[in-house]
């Protein structure tokens, strides 16, 4: 049975939401309410227009009741991965109300003595989509996948590496492939109904864990697969999880997502990498393991005009030669057909005998 | 009190016991006995020299116990860290046996039904020596450490990053330094008495686990901080934990640490890298995060003839121009002593807007 959530989202569904917007763009689950009292009285799409969802915003728990919502989802993730305490709160209310709570936040709260006596008392659950499966170490397996493997990677966390995979594996279904989508972050998680959020792994074991991911997809008889990036390649915290995507889902393609403006990682002074440097470090050292060529690179300009949205791709497709495009605003079709032909299986670099 | 080990290593002494032999060789804890049948009868110093140790190699756990030890050492790390079964009894007479437990492995022993009612009766403990406490994500602040940081890469697991480490502290502390070694794995904890294996730590925060022991070490007074590197930047499994000491602990140099004999990567088909190679990787991609050059490079020549050692440090010297050496066969003096002049501080990478 499909849920109906109410969001959770306090004070930062329009900016700081990333969650939310996943599931209500993307989902196969219905969101019935988003609890924000910042923009209550709206709609979403009055709020984030591309969302295209008539779900209202309201100001509490109580109101979002009257939409007879089955699970509440905690709608951010914050850095870090922290509950807010003020949230605290709330998420009793709605089990107090017997909602299911869906979380993809680091601190587990069904590990939270309160919320899990709380829980077991009114008969719901909390289901913490970011624990992960026990997985084995990475085997090399991923290597004899026959369905090509493309992995997204960024330039900076949050720049949609996650909408552009589903937004490719859309294109190349309408054009008769079964594609298949594979998630390795929380929204990528709820939206899908599966996967592993790569980034709550141990670090030993997150190859392995990205390529279980991979075999899943494969033996679901995917013939081409596109997984969810994580992080960035020079991301001063998060790189290694990017590392082990690159190695751990053996892949052999990579799109390079970038948000244009981002002159930095957010919270840290490392500087961005150009297109030409990005495409030269990740080819670079993934040609160490299994080489994967950057086939295309798609831009996120959101909140740029459309002529600016433009002016941005041709930069990019001229610095680069390669494919170019903002899949969201101007379609994922012609980038899908554009990166088609570059879809092609590598193998692992061979071991040779040096001189 | 210092802790009498008595270290079992079943049929792998010589050959799979990094953990053993790294307490024998540096640890400050006394080892009375090793059990394993396949060399019993003889001493550590027979089986290995450079051990330097008069501990009697032993068949079993009673005759052990002859050698009155406080603690059984698990003395080997099998990959993927499962415990083999048929070690299984002889934890179980230990434990019988009132000695503590202390274990380096991935499955946590303390966790094990069965080892934690047994340890409990007995009125003994079990010391999982991995199970990471909890960090906070990487913030920069080893960016403010005034101490230069080394960190050692190699080109693959088990080559001897631990073993340089160390040596490299000896020598500097010889020399009048106060140089601290960071352990990051269960080896350099257990001789260190300190520290966090980093392979343990979730991805996430397997960066700032790393942060936070550089942390520590410059609040010691540490003037030299010496970090143990672990697996290999192009490891298939592994490379995600390399990549995170390389960007968690901030490094300002580094210094590689190769088997000139591994053509490959244990267990994977893949090729390890050229020295050239090796160097441009490394400097490539930590240059994008706060750059550190590869200041030298300690060859693990044990098994080789003397003159083919002398051979290999000329080879991989003559292709890369920088100090070269084998630090256990030779002394860690004339390497450290090349290196000091190159051990300088460097920025993390400034935020620079592009055209």
């Amino acid at each position: 049975m499909n849920r109906r959530y109410a969001i959770l989202a306090l004070e930062r569904f329009q900016d700081d939401a990333k969650t939310a917007h996943g599931v209500i763009g993307y989902g196969s689950d219905e969101v019935v309410a988003v609890i924000d009292p910042s923009c209550a009285g709206r709609r979403v799409r009055d709020v984030l227009p591309y969302l295209q969802s008539d779900a209202p915003i309201v100001e509490n728990l109580a109101q979002a009741l009257e939409y007879s919502p089955t699970a509440l989802l905690i709608g951010t993730a914050p850095k870090g991965g922290g509950l807010p305490s003020q949230w605290r709160g709330v998420i009793l209310e709605a089990i107090a109300a017997q909602l299911e709570i869906v979380s993809g936040l680091h601190e587990m709260l069904d590990q939270d003595r309160e919320f899990r006596v709380a829980a077991r008392a009114a008969g719901t659950r909390i289901w913490d989509v970011r624990e992960p499966p026990d997985v084995p170490l990475f085997s090399g397996d991923a290597y004899n996948v026959e369905a090509p493997i493309l992995l997204t990677v960024g330039n900076d966390c949050a720049v949609g590496k996650m909408t552009v995979s589903l937004e490719l594996v859309r294109a190349a279904n309408k054009a008769g492939s079964r594609a298949r989508f594979v998630p390795t972050g929380q929204t990528g998680v709820l939206i899908a109904g599966w996967g592993i959020c790569i980034d709550r792994v141990i670090a030993d074991f997150a190859a392995g864990a990205a390529e279980q991911l991979v075999l899943y997809a494969a033996h679901e008889g995917a013939d081409f697969i596109v997984v969810e990036g994580q992080g960035a390649i020079n991301h001063p915290a998060y790189a290694a999880v990017t590392l082990a995507l690159m190695t751990g889902c053996a892949p052999d393609a990579l799109v390079l997502v970038a948000d244009p403006r981002r002159r930095r990682i957010e919270q840290y002074p490392t500087p961005t990498l150009s297109y030409a440097e990005s495409i030269a470090i990740h080819e670079g050292l993934i040609a160490t393991v299994k080489p994967a060529p950057v086939v295309g690179i798609t831009l996120n300009t959101h909140g740029l005009s459309e002529d600016d949205a433009r002016a941005e791709i041709e930069h990019a497709r001229a610095e680069t030669g390669l494919p170019c495009d903002d899949l969201v605003r101007f379609g994922a079709e012609p980038f899908y057909t554009a990166i088609q032909d570059r879809l092609v299986k590598t193998a692992p670099r061979n071991a040779v005998t040096r001189a």
